[in-house]
């Protein structure tokens, strides 16, 4: 129910029936305003999705909507299938990192980490992120961070995230033209790729790393390279819950590596994400990881909505959406606490009755 | 599955997969000889309802009594519902708090807190219970317990317990007329308000708080007042598995803090009852959780016998016994942990065959 994208099985098999953390991170990038980018959320109201999807994972209900009639319509969002993972088989707790909201999730009694950060600017224009300084934020949160469980599912709500992470990674050097996946099944290229090009236009051939990613990033991927790199040496093992975004954190590492001649210890780390990303015809996540210089195990649940009549759900199985709040490692935790595909779909159908 | 009756849903999605250590507080009042006053337990053998639910949940086995084919008839205790819970997905730890019982359960291994503490008295003719120092011992159990695990569900046996609770509301000045259940569908309101009314005759004007509670209350209402109390600077949140008991318990605290000018953090607390007491025509807990003067979140498991045809089953349907022994609280337990209504229902059914 879990197969390989890269490396093998073990690293995850290692894992069956542990218990995890499901650490959400969650960013606003003025990017997502650009009109036509993305579909990840209601129309005119996209920067409120992380908030959103935040909420209804940890409590069930959407709460910081304006107007409570106006729900959302068409794809309905990833986090069903988080939230109804957690619902047959809970993880060990629920903690969110704040990485620049604009609206703060209306959520008491579970952990929303703060670490006074600004929702980033719109890439066409230079994204302006202190990244050095946001990237140390990461690096210490590693450091210091104590899960309480034997690993960490790490998800993310980022609208427009897969812009902001093709521009990065082409910004960087990636042969990453076509790879990168998107909210639309039929990716909206010559929109992003307008956006993406502006982006790259804002780099001079003297910046850094740093100057770069803080001008073509987003908070979401900075953040988590540090994190990433920070708990390195620590007991617990990080599962990259997500598509081409996650793959782009490990392209920034990769890069930051490279630059301060620096290794990873890759027994620490696995990307997880869905079989709509992996089968993906429009990017290429596989490619993607094959860029890294170090090995990495990663995986997708092989979970789709065969066995749901539902039109909403259908959709998925047609190439919108794909993934995003870690649904692809909420899957492989499900599966490996031996939930099957019959029991998550009836759950995530129990919402749209 | 688990809803509100007062504040919101988040304190108890905070604990959803967690562990929980079950206490159950049992006391035996000399109320319950009284004639028709309760039908928790098998007539002529109330008194020992307490020990042989602990022994039940604990154990499977019912063994306090003196001739075995006596076995229970009628409605069929909670404590099958608390039982079935443990069984599906076990409690950290079952805990007994013998807070004044007839006879101490037949249990080994279990820890059995033991206070020293005997049976109270009838309230008709005065508990008789010291009830300063009973709170005192309540305190310090609270300051010095360490549960081993994520969060407490304290639940309680005490037969007549909805009587004296109801006299120690209307005792302690609340408007409570109506407002208490009862183990009966019919609420046994005349001998139940003859009993109350000879109780509060016993109550002189210059009477304090504590001189009030020993002559009308009963010792798990004072013991778990201290105990929440002792406990609320801990870092373990307590569930009150209860209905309107427990909400007495909360009163009692509510009136010890206008007395002594105290305060009580409510975020460490909450209360969780079943739906047949939060549907009951016969009383009002929500109306007793609004008359505190601290915010609280209160919930009540959704949970019912409509998938059973046990005819014994299906009286709790028709309002009989309601709760008891942690019932509500278990099986909010038992949702957080991802059971289902089905399985808990077919293993309540077991049980019975």
């Amino acid at each position: 129910m879990i197969k390989n994208i890269t490396g093998r099985i073990d690293l995850i098999e290692s894992l069956r029936g542990k218990k995890a953390t499901f650490l959400l991170s969650l960013s606003n990038t003025k990017t997502a305003t650009i009109e036509g980018i993305t579909q990840a959320g209601i129309p005119g109201m996209i920067h409120l999705t992380p908030t959103l999807d935040s909420e209804f994972v940890c409590t069930g209900e959407v709460r910081s909507l304006p107007n409570i009639a106006q729900t959302p319509k068409g794809v309905p969002t990833p986090a069903l299938i988080s939230r109804a993972v957690h619902l047959l088989d809970p993880f060990s707790r629920i903690e969110l990192l704040n990485l620049g909201l604009e609206v703060t999730p209306s959520i008491e009694y579970f952990k929303q980490h703060d670490f006074n950060i600004n929702p980033s600017g719109s890439i066409d224009v230079g994204a302006n992120i202190d990244a050095f300084e946001l990237f140390q934020k990461g690096v210490e949160f590693g450091q210091t961070y104590e899960p309480k469980s034997d690993y960490v599912i790490l998800g993310e709500s980022v609208p427009s995230g897969t812009t902001t992470a093709l521009a990065t990674a082409l910004a960087l050097g990636y042969d990453a033209k076509d790879k990168f996946s998107s909210s639309f099944a039929a990716n909206p290229s010559n929109i992003k790729q307008e956006v993406v090009t502006k982006a790259l236009k804002q780099i001079s051939p003297n910046d850094d790393i740093f100057e770069i990613l803080g001008k073509v990033s987003d908070n979401m991927l900075i953040f988590n390279a540090g994190f990433i790199l920070g708990a390195n040496n620590k007991d617990y093992r990080i599962i990259l819950a997500g598509g081409t975004q996650m793959a782009c954190v490990l392209l920034i590492i990769n890069s930051i590596l490279q630059t301060m001649q620096g290794a990873i210890d890759h027994s620490k780390i696995a990307l997880v994400t869905t079989k709509w990303v992996y089968e993906d015809k429009n990017s290429d996540i596989k490619a993607l990881l094959e860029m890294l210089d170090f090995e990495l195990n990663s995986y997708y649940a092989d979970f789709d909505f065969a066995l749901s009549n539902h039109p909403a759900l259908k959709l998925y199985d047609q190439g919108e959406a794909k993934e995003g709040v870690g649904a692809g490692g909420c899957l492989a935790y499900g599966f490996l606490k031996g939930l099957s595909k019959e029991q998550i779909t009836k759950k995530v159908e129990e919402f749209l009755q």
